[in-house]
Parts: C-alpha cells; sequence; structure tokens
C-alpha cells in the first residue's frame, strides 16, 4: 500500500507538470492527438476487445448483475460509437485561450479574463470502460492533465483504453503525463486520492449515488457532482392539451431510465378532469404505472386499462427511473412551485402553460438547474443544449450548473495590460 | 451549547426560507434597503460607538495588539466610509435577472441561462466590525441570505451593525429573516455551521491564515478563499528602467502591510547592473530592506545607505507584508518563470518589459489570478478592476479568481423556453 500511495503521488506531480505544459498548447496539437486517439480505438480493437472480455468472464463469473454487465461491456459497434465521439470532441470550438470582457480603465490599464484550464482533474468512476475515453478526451481538448481511477471489474479494458489515449497523445506532441492511469484499483487509494489537493484540483465522480456521496464527503479539493434528478412537469390550467400530452408523454416514456426523465405529474385541478383521462390512456400504452393522489385517483378510477396505484408519502420526491409517474392534482400555481421548491432536486422541471405572467412566475421562482416552459425536461443534455459533448449533469450551484461541457472545464485568469501605471 | 446550536439551525432554515423571496426582488426594493442602511449607520452613531468603544476597553484589557485594536475600532469618519461604501453598493448594476447566451436550436428551442443568486451566504470573520456592513450589503444586493458569524471581540458592535442592517432591510419590503446574525461566539457552533451544507450555500472566511485555513479544513459546502499573496515583479532585460523603478517602487512601498504588495523583485543579469543600483536608491529612502541573493548582492555591496541583508531559502515564497523585499537577479525569463511557479501564490504575478514575445509568454505562462505585463501589482482589488465592491480576492480555480464583486456571489439557471418541443 505504501508503494502503491507513492506511486500515486508520482502520479499527481506528473499530471501537475504535464498541466503546466498543456495549458498553452496549440488548438492543433489538441486535434491530432484526439484524431490519433480515434484512428487507434479501430486500429487497436482486436487488443481492447480482448481485454474487456476477460473483464467481462471476471465479473459474469463473480456474479455481477446483467444490467452492470451491460454497461461494462465492449463490442466492435460501441468501440465505434466511441471512436466518433472523440472525433465530435476534436471538432468542437477550443474553449481555452478565449479573452473576454477585456475593458480600458480610465489610467489607460486594459484589464481583461483570459479562459484557462483547471489544471488537473481527478475522475473516479465505475464498470463503464468508456468513461475513460471519454474523459479523456474532454480534459485533453480542454488543456487539463488527468488523473484516471476507474473500477476492478473494468481494470484490463481500462488499462488498454488508457494506454490507446496515452499513445495517441505523446505521439501527437502532447505532454508526456498528461493521462495518468492508476492501475492499482484498492479502494484506499481513491480515499488517498482525494486528499492530494495540491495534485488534483477537480474532481468528477461518475457512478453509483453511493459513489458520489462518499466523493463529495471526503473529498479536500472541489468536486462536481450530479446526484439525482427529481423532475416535475406541471401542467397548468391554461397549458395546451394535445401539446401537453405529447411533452408528459414524451419525458416520461422516451428514456426512463435516465435522470431527466418525468417522475412527478403535477396537474391543475381546472384542467384535471380534461386532461388527466388523456395522458393517462396514453401512458397506460407504454405500460406506465401511476402512482396518484387521492384527487387523480378519483378522476382516473372509472377508466379501464390503467396501472393505478394510490400514491403514497415516498412516492414524492422520489426518482423512478422506470416506468412509473406519481400524479398530484395543486390547486394553484403556488401549490405546484411549493411541491417543486420541497421535492425537487434542483435538476429539470417544466411547466406546460398558455399564460404569460404564469410562465414567467415559473421560470423565475422555480430553483433547478434547468427551467423549462412547454417543453419536455428530456432535453437537458449537454449535446441538445448545444455544448456539443458533456462531462455530466451538476445539480450544485457553484462553478457550473446543468450540462458541463469543455468549457466548464475551464476557469480564467486576469490580465492586465499596462504602461507603467502604479497606483496612488 | 444543544440550544445554540438549535438555535443556529433555526437561523439556518429562516434565511434559507428568506432565500427564496429575495431571489426575485426587485432593485428598486434592494437599492432602497442599502439606502435606509447608509442613512441609519449615520443616524444610530451614538448606539453603534457605545458599542463598539465596549468592545475596545475589553479588548484592550485583555492585551490586545495595538494593531488589532485599530482594526477594531470604529469613529464617525469610519463609520461615514462604510456608510458611503453601502450607497455605493447601491449604485453598481443589480447582477441578478441577466439573461445571457440565449440561442434558438434548430427545433425551435430557446435555450440560454439565466443569472440568480447563491442562495445562504455564510460569512465568518474576525475583528473588523464593518465586515458585519460589507459583507450583509453585498449579500443583499445580489439577492443572498446571510449567516454572520463575526468574532467574539467585536460581538457588541457587531451585534447592533447587524441590527441596523436588519430594520432598514425589512423597512424596506425584504423579507424578514435576510440577514441572521449569531449571537453566540462559541468557537464549537462555527464548526457546526461548516457542517450545515443544507442551509449554507457558500462560506466566505474573512480574517487570519489560521481561520481561512480551518474553515477550508473543515466545512462541508463551498469556501472562497483568498490566503496569501506572494506576488513577484520580473524586471525584463528589455524592460524601461525609469518605469520599472516606478512600478517596483510602487508595488512594494505604496501599502505595504496587503496582499497584493511586492514580495520578490526578479532581474534579469542583463539589466542587473544599470537598474539594481537605481531601484535600491529609491527603495532606501521608504527604509526597504532587501533580502539580495548571492549576484544581486555584489552589484549592490558597496552602495551606500542601502539596509541589505543576504537572502536566506525562506526568503523566496514569503509574503513580507511590510518593507522588505526578496531580490535575486535571474539569467532568462525561463528562469523567471521557473521561480514564479514554484514561489508564488498564484495571486498577482508582473513583468516588466518592452520585449512583445516576452511579454506574451508571461502572460500565457504564468498561472495565477491576476497576471501584469508593465503594471504595478497593487491594481489588484475589486475597485481598480472596475467591479465597484470586492468580497475578497479569490486564489483558488474554482468558481472565481481575483477580485470578487456581486457577479460572483451569483451562479445562473438554465431557462428553456419551447413551444411543444419532445426529444427523439
Amino acid at each position: 500500500m505504501k508503494s502503491a500511495i507513492a506511486e500515486l503521488e508520482a502520479r499527481g506531480k506528473a499530471a501537475r507538470e504535464a498541466s503546466k505544459r498543456l495549458a498553452y498548447l496549440s488548438t492543433d496539437v489538441k486535434n491530432r492527438a484526439l484524431s490519433n486517439t480515434s484512428r487507434d480505438l479501430l486500429a487497436r480493437k482486436d487488443e481492447i476487445l480482448a481485454a474487456n472480455k476477460e473483464d467481462y468472464k471476471e465479473s459474469k463469473a463473480s456474479g455481477m448483475s446483467d444490467h452492470m454487465l451491460d454497461r461494462l461491456m465492449l463490442n466492435e459497434s460501441r468501440l465505434e460509437a466511441m471512436a466518433g465521439d472523440v472525433l465530435n470532441i476534436a471538432s468542437l470550438p477550443d474553449p481555452v485561450g478565449e479573452v473576454f470582457e477585456m475593458r480600458t480603465q480610465p489610467n489607460g490599464l486594459q484589464i481583461g479574463k483570459k479562459r484557462v484550464p483547471l489544471g488537473v482533474i481527478g475522475a473516479i468512476y465505475e464498470s463503464r470502460p468508456n468513461v475513460t475515453i471519454d474523459i479523456s478526451s474532454l480534459c485533453l481538448k480542454s488543456s487539463n492533465a488527468v488523473i484516471l481511477r476507474g473500477g476492478k471489474e473494468a481494470i484490463r479494458s481500462n488499462s488498454v483504453l488508457a494506454g490507446v489515449a496515452q499513445d495517441a497523445a505523446v505521439n501527437a506532441g502532447m505532454p508526456d503525463g498528461a493521462i495518468q492511469f492508476v492501475e492499482n484499483t484498492d479502494r484506499a487509494l481513491v480515499d488517498h486520492m482525494l486528499t492530494m489537493s495540491d495534485a488534483i484540483d477537480l474532481i468528477i465522480p461518475r457512478g453509483s449515488a453511493g459513489l458520489i456521496r462518499s466523493v463529495v464527503e471526503k473529498a479536500r479539493m472541489p468536486v462536481i457532482s450530479g446526484g439525482i434528478g427529481v423532475c416535475h412537469t406541471y401542467v397548468d390550467k391554461s397549458a395546451d392539451v394535445d401539446k401537453a400530452v405529447a411533452i408528459v408523454y414524451n419525458a416520461k416514456v422516451q428514456r426512463p431510465t435516465v435522470c431527466n426523465a418525468l417522475d412527478t405529474l403535477l396537474v391543475h385541478t381546472d384542467i384535471a378532469e380534461g386532461y388527466l383521462p388523456v395522458i393517462a390512456a396514453e401512458l397506460a400504452k407504454a405500460n406506465v404505472e401511476m402512482h396518484c393522489d387521492q384527487r387523480s385517483l378519483s378522476i382516473l378510477k372509472a377508466q379501464s386499462g390503467l396501472k393505478l396505484v394510490p400514491a403514497t408519502d415516498e412516492d414524492w420526491g422520489k426518482e423512478f427511473l422506470s416506468l412509473v409517474a406519481a400524479v398530484r392534482v395543486v390547486d394553484s400555481l403556488d401549490e405546484a412551485l411549493a411541491h417543486i421548491a420541497r421535492y425537487g432536486s434542483g435538476h429539470s422541471e417544466a411547466i406546460l402553460t398558455g399564460d404569460y405572467p404564469t410562465a414567467m412566475r415559473f421560470l423565475n421562482e422555480v430553483d433547478a438547474a434547468c427551467v423549462y416552459v412547454n417543453a419536455s425536461t428530456r432535453f437537458t443534455d449537454g449535446a441538445q443544449f448545444g455544448l456539443g459533448a458533456e462531462v455530466g449533469i451538476s445539480t450544485q450551484k457553484f462553478h457550473a450548473r446543468g450540462p458541463l461541457g469543455l468549457k466548464e472545464l475551464t476557469t480564467y485568469k486576469w490580465i492586465i495590460l499596462g504602461s507603467g501605471q502604479v497606483r496612488t
């Protein structure tokens, strides 16, 4: 363990050293490294898939669930998708070096900000080996060095993938050491990594809620954490029923296992009798189970073909990640806002309404990373928001909120251009 | 202690409640609260000064240093300055509500960001009672609720000042509870406050390096920390000697006790024999003690009237906060950059040069909150940078860097304006 810690410390130092040169590397070199990576992922596919096969075999033998095995598994088409994503990152604008808010002060000093990388990013993740390539590519494009620490279950896959990225980067002229991979999967090493605030500027945890919670608790440096998405859609009395049916159906059904899917449907009492039977019939086609409060239950109970369950207290504020929706009838916008304030997780919240002041109040008063009017919460995503790629979705308020792209992996420094000015 | 913790928890809840209404309060109301505060600071000066006199008497009796007593002391002119600062904050543009980066996606969704307050700020500070008014005014203007926890030595002054701000805010129509003041000065209460991550979104510590270190270590929420400023000025071989003398003199002498004052002077060997005797003679007039490396010592040792001391290893990377400067001759820009990278604290660094590529390399390669060309590092300050007021100066990279104004007390939420869009 002692030597593993010494090695980790050495990786930290090497990443810090590399980050200094990365900071002012040309976009050309970075893009060349990315296109090399993309090419080599395909060129070295046999090696990658062989390593992944071993990981898969061992994980299966040790009783890993099918769901987790699926996340672990690589095949040719997944490798091709991974290679395509890397090329896509290469095609995004380079965030580093942008000068902004430049102004001239009365004394002639020109003062502004220049966008620079954060420095060294630590990534702690589980199962999915594509995270090795995703995160290292995003870090590389944003001129950050990265220390990768993947899970034991994917150690062989991650090791080969990290090697591909490292080789491609160095061959393109990137400084050696920009991509560090931690081979030792001892848990205690993660704890030590989280204390290395001199070497690591930001930690990105990717994985289960348990992993994220543990990282947030122990890290001595900033952490970008996503956490859960408890998403509400409120159908106001002035909503267009057809659109409200299409949007709510989409928010719940299009991909129920993700954080931006609908969890709770709130419906204004004035529209409930007209709206609920229509949306319920649609949701029933997709086999959605509705956990209804008393008022929605009394509207729907006579309707055939529905999967209705009386809601319990645990249904409010629950992230279902499945074909289940909680449903509640409210008397007013105020009641909807209060419900969202109490039970929301600060991820994505939507109102469907035709009324301007109602839309404005919802936009102003809901405190969440993403607040929608008349659209599906499923759009909360870096690519959908026009960021190209995303590192994750932040539900915290500090530094950045919502989908995080390349820019969110940067900070700025003030630059001050003078001609001899002194302070009086 | 148990009841003090319960009270603190209640204050946290009350601040959180107030913050929800603060978030969408009009600028008019906020400015009225600030102008009321400014007015009442003067109207209630007898009460404030009487409380401060007691704090002062007790602190003096307990053996507080003159330096600390001076920080604690209020008088009529200091109160007037405080009242003026509050009016100044009222005159600054309101950062909250700004909509930016709004764009229309191909599917017609309008997606952008809206600036919103962080929520609840916790301030932990020592001695200077003006911090009570400074921080609460900045929080109020940026629509944040605040929990103030000042030091024991100023408890009476802080209590009256917080009362003035609270009364003025409520009278102007601000929600009750927006400004919370912790009367109990038990140290253990600070430790508890630093665990209240549900109630507090950001902690701002103001005071000694020890206080800041302890807060950073214990806080479970983000902390904006300033820390120390070890500032270098590098005089390149192509520098204009007259300007370089004026700038270095200003950076060291104009106010030596602050974080943006010069600590180490680096001089290129080609200009050292011409430059060092001139700047040394100037610095000697202000009684500056120079801690010289061997090469600068050999240039200056024959010159009369100088306070020269051979530099030791401890002089590099030291924040002197006094009329002392470390001096080193370097052979190249690379050597200067390496010295700054090794010993700088990421605060403010300057180059004095007439050479364009040299200036550009310095701007690109120095990793600090503020990087200067041909100007005094003394300009690192919110007011000097055009931010109006400042909460502090950050030497961290996350969220914000350098002088922090009102905008840095905010975050954003994504707003998505649709007309029925669903994800396919």
